[in-house]
Order: C-alpha cells, then structure tokens, then sequence
C-alpha cells in the first residue's frame, strides 16, 4: 500500500487525504498547526513547521510520493529531499511561483501573454513604471503575497504615497487589465500526457475567490480550446508534471497570465461533485502513478466560498436539505470574517439559477 | 463542532466519518484493531474491545452522538450507555437484530412477511421443523451469523446428519424461498419522516454480497412502492430512528423479510456515487439534528464488491482510466480471499453492460 506525503494540511490537503483513501492510498501530512484539517484524514501526522528540515525529512522517508499544497516551502529545505525522495513534481514549479516577477517571466517564455509589468524596488523605480504602465496599475510584493493580500491598485500619482510602505520589500508593478472575468486552467500532467479540467468563471471578493461557475457562460467561440492548448503547451515547456493551476484574466476572445499554483485550487473544488473526475483524485492517481483520466462536466456547476463570515449561512444551509447542494465543512475550530472555513457546491445550478435562489443567503 | 462516535472501525465507519467530516463533524472511532479502516479518517482513536465497557463510555464522553457500525455489540455494556449518552438509535434495533428468531418475529409483528420458520435447538426439533416446512430449508445459528458463515441449505433428510454441528447453539430454520432476487431497503428516519434509498438487486456469492444493480430492473409494477411503504410503516411501528438496511427475497410480485442491520449497509455503498445523496452522508445528518434529505437515483448504477480474490483485478481497474468507474479500496493491509477490501462503483451502467464490459474482469 502506497503512501502519499502532503506538505501543509489544510483544506487542500485534507481533500487530497481523502480521495487518496479512496485509491487505497495511505496518507502523511506535515503542518505546524496541531489542529490542522488534513490531519483528521491522515493516517500519519507531523507537526513541524515548513522550514523543519529533519520534519520534512521524516515525512519523506514515511513516503512514496511527496507533494505540497502550501506554497512557501523554502527551496533551501525542499532542494536536498528532492534529489533524495520522489518528490514528482519537484521544487522547479514552486521556485517559478514564489516570485511574482519570475513566475511572469517564466509564463512570458512559455507561451502565456501577461499584462504589462516591471519590477519596482524603490520610489523613483515606481514612479518610472507607473508612467510607463500608465493607470490604474497594481503593486504587488514579489512574494508570499496571497488572496489580496500585499498589493494596492494605483489609480493615478496620487496613490503612488500610500503604496510606499509595501516597496520595504522587492515588488511588481502590473498593468491593470480590464479583464470580463478571470478563469482557473487546473491542469495534471504526467509528463506526456495533461488533462484540464472544464474552465469556469471564478468571482472574486475583497481578493479573495467567492464564486466560480462553470462552465463559464458565454466565453467567445474557441476560446476555452484555446485556453486548453496554451496551458498544455505550457505544462510541456516547463517540463512540470503533477497539478498546475493558472489563474487567468480574460477578455474578450483575449487571455493573460495572472498566477499560478502547483497544487490543487480553491477554484477546483466543484470538481468533487461537478465532474466525473476531481483535481484531489486526479493528483493522487498521478502521485500513485496511476494514468490520468479525461475529466468530463458532470452538470452545470456552481461553487460558493464559505468564508468565516458566511458560516451561519453555510450552517443554515446545510441544516436544510436541497437536492445538489453539498455543504462542505472543513472543520476548522477557529473562524475569522475572512478565513475559508468551507465551501458548498451547487449542482445542476447555473449563474442564473445561483443569483436568484442562492445568492441572497450569502449577501 | 459536533463529534460523531462510531462503535466500529470497519470501511463502514471509514465511509461514514468521511461523509462526517465534510459536513464539518469531528468523528471518534472505536475499534479492537489498532489498523482499523475507520481510523484514518477519525479526529479520534480508542484501540479497545466492543465489550470494554470504560472505552465505550469514554467514546461516548468525546461524542455529541454515538453510533455503531458493528452489529455485536453486547446490551449488557450498550443500554446504560443509552440512558445517559446521547445514542440516538438506541440498543432496540441491535437488540432485535441479534437473535435470528427474535428478528423474524419482530419483522411479522411489524408488517413484513417472513419465510415459514421454526426455532431448533436439538436433532429432534431439528426433524420436525423440516418435516413441517419442507425441503429445501435453510438452518441459521441464532446469533452471530454473517456473509453465509453458521448456516447450512438442507435439500433433504440425508442433509440432517451434517447439519448437527451447528445446533451446537440454537438455531433457526426456515423455509427455503425460490426468490428471483434479493433487494435491500436502506432507510434512515428521523422520527417522523423515513427516507428510503433507490431499491436495487443484490446478487450474491459465496454468501457474501458481490454485485448490486440499480435500479433493479424488471420490479413488477408498484413492487417498488409497496416495499418501501412496508419499510416505512416498518420503522414507525419498530420505533426505529437512525439507519436501518432491510434485506428482502422478491418474488414476482411478492417479498419477504430476510433480515436486518441497523447500520449502513453493503448494497448502499453505491449511493456515494450514484446517487444525490448517499447512505453515510444521511446517517451523519441524523446524528447531527440536521433534516434529511430525499435521495434520488443519479444514473443507473452498478456496485461491485471487491474482496481479495478481486484485489489484483481491482487495482488493474483502478491503474486504468474509465469515466464512471470509481475504485474504492479500504485500506486494509491483510487481504485473504473473502475480505472485504474495497468496492468498485460504475456510474451509468447497467446489468447488460455490466455483463458485457466488465463482469470477466472479476471472473
């Protein structure tokens, strides 16, 4: 019986734990927090932090395949175990993410177009890039930032003051697209072959993904084929195998990069109920080497983020019964306005349908 | 959050707290078996003994509801747990489950008809039993029989003889039904409403539960409704609430009470897939105080049990890519041949296709 190492056990994990189980897999996850989700799906549990480089260790050596679903595993750790372990999908994706800057260039070199951007260090390196972008811009850090957090929108020289406190550490200045809605590629390779799951319209809300519909309504014709292809061709360039999502701005019959995650993603979880196969189920039979299957839309698919201020909601909702709806709890103790805390999935629902039945509970 | 307890650590426990935890349960599991399924996927872990009467108080102490899994548990250590935890399906249900005989009355006391039976204890009651109800007839230990084991088909007076070892303790014998199949009524009631699963046919071998086509096809008209309504009628005269799988012998347009677990069932494992709600996901609703949901047949769908003489047939399933084909695998790290190791759910299959695609896999 294989097992399967996470590094980090969120929600993410705790899914992955779960499908795992199902393939027969055997789990271990690694996180500081004592109490973290994945955990309760786990059959083994480190607590160290990420950077613990014996931890790690431990985890690999408790594992035939390793994977991540935290980002910020430092390369200084990962880099070693990789050439020593079956780490698959390796460090190479998570050193392409972690940097704002190269994860563009990297997206540039292999196929993707993204918005204008420079890198910015200092007042006068903002200025020059702020006149050559023009307005409205966004300042984000380089790294570590995540749902909104480190950035600020620049709508004329007049911002320019406020957003000097984030250039206290290396930052991108991106041109602002004025996108029609952003979409997620979540892709799997195994290094011949990629699947994609059907692309939706993902709504966001305070930075933070709250809605995502799919499949994503009225995408201009080719499009969504078009999407596949420059993200397969991507997976390729890059050499990465395993799970990748890409966040994308489109517009139009136009698409950019915006970012990337080499784990499973928030805008994937509808893939459990929506789909014929999942994200989770997808990176475990890939990580158990198994071949990847060809994921199919189940029904018209709607997925809500339950944020801690939407947990009354959720908790009402699932304290009724609708047939399609599954509310998902992570089983988090704590919950905070803006912490994810669950999410639930609307089934057979469309944007139509989710505005005028469901919306309201969550306004 | 609340805690769900489950007396058992089996696949059945393992299913339920993953149907717990993504409505935001914790689970506890107890179990003899410090490897049980169930406690990969529990928040909490007693490694003890069904009979050890201080580890079932303290699961109960860490649970905000118990259930069990496990339909052995003794009334002496489980009713003064009843009187001062929160176990809402109570001892009654495992109480009339226990005992064959007790069993069969209680089901003709509360509207199901039975095959004709008759309580033997010894070679003489044994004799007159079958000279009042024929041969073939079929003699059962009382208590503790499961998947065929403690029974013996007698086809005639000469089957006598080698049938005496069982009435080593008391026995029951019953009349052989000639049935056309057996079903399984899977229900779960709150107290006033009892929702019922999309009935299906079972088909045995060895005595032990291999496939379950649903829906079963070729019901006569109204047969469907009719046992559901006895089912229904059923718990509100037993006073069951909970989950209840009843299995029947259908005839034409006829059935019979075969017997009951007042757990989730074998034949409902399907309904994870299958269906738009599913047996472990209801129970947990129950347990939680949360309404139940109508379950409604998805697509035509066939369960496969996979024991572990089908292990390497079901691990070649799962190393192949097949939409609507789900491989489950408990975990469980010893397979003998006749062990429940996992089981395979395809989605949008029936009996014919079923036969033609899949059957020789598992020849």
């Amino acid at each position: 019986m294989k097992t399967i190492g996470i590094i980090g056990g969120g929600q993410l994990g705790l899914m992955l734990a779960q499908e795992a189980r199902r393939l027969g897999l055997r789990t271990v996850a690694l996180d500081p927090a004592a109490d973290a989700p994945a955990f309760a799906a786990c059959d083994g549990r480190i607590v160290a932090a990420y950077d613990d480089a014996a931890a790690l260790e431990e985890l690999c050596r408790q594992s035939d395949a390793v994977t991540y679903e935290f980002e910020n595993v430092p390369g200084e750790v990962l880099v070693p175990l990789v050439e020593k372990y079956n780490i698959p999908q390796g460090f190479r994706p998570l050193y392409d993410s972690q940097d704002r800057l190269r994860e563009k260039e990297n997206a540039r070199a292999c196929g993707f177009a993204t918005p204008d951007y420079a890198a910015v260090d200092d007042e006068r390196s903002l200025r020059e890039a702020a006149a050559r972008l023009g307005y409205p811009c966004v300042l984000k850090t380089r790294t570590l930032g995540y749902d909104g957090h480190g950035q600020a929108v620049l709508r004329s020289d007049s911002d320019l003051a406020k957003a000097l406190p984030l250039l206290a550490v290396p930052c991108i200045l991106e041109a602002f697209v004025d996108f029609d809605f952003e979409a997620s590629l979540v892709m799997v390779c195994d290094g011949v072959r990629t699947i994609t799951f059907p692309i939706g319209r993902n709504v966001h809300r305070d930075g933070i993904l709250d809605l995502c519909f799919v499949p994503a309504e009225g995408l201009a014709p080719g499009l969504e084929e078009r999407m596949r292809q420059t993200g397969e061709r991507f997976m390729q360039a890059c050499g990465y195998t395993g799970i990748l999502a890409v966040e994308l701005f489109v517009k139009g019959d136009r698409f950019w990069f915006n970012e990337m995650a080499p784990r499973p993603h928030n805008s994937g979880h509808w893939t459990l109920e929506g789909c014929t196969t999942n994200q989770y189920r997808e990176l475990a039979r890939f990580l158990a080497g198994m071949p990847l299957e060809e994921p199919r839309l189940a029904a018209p698919t709607v997925m809500k983020n339950i944020l801690g201020r939407d947990l009354d909601a959720a908790r009402r909702l699932a304290a009724q019964t609708h047939e399609g709806v599954y509310v998902h709890l992570y089983g988090k103790r704590e919950s905070r306005p803006l912490r994810k805390m669950g999410h639930v999935t609307f089934v057979g629902c469309d944007a139509a349908e989710y505005a005028a039945r469901w919306a309201e509970r969550f306004a």
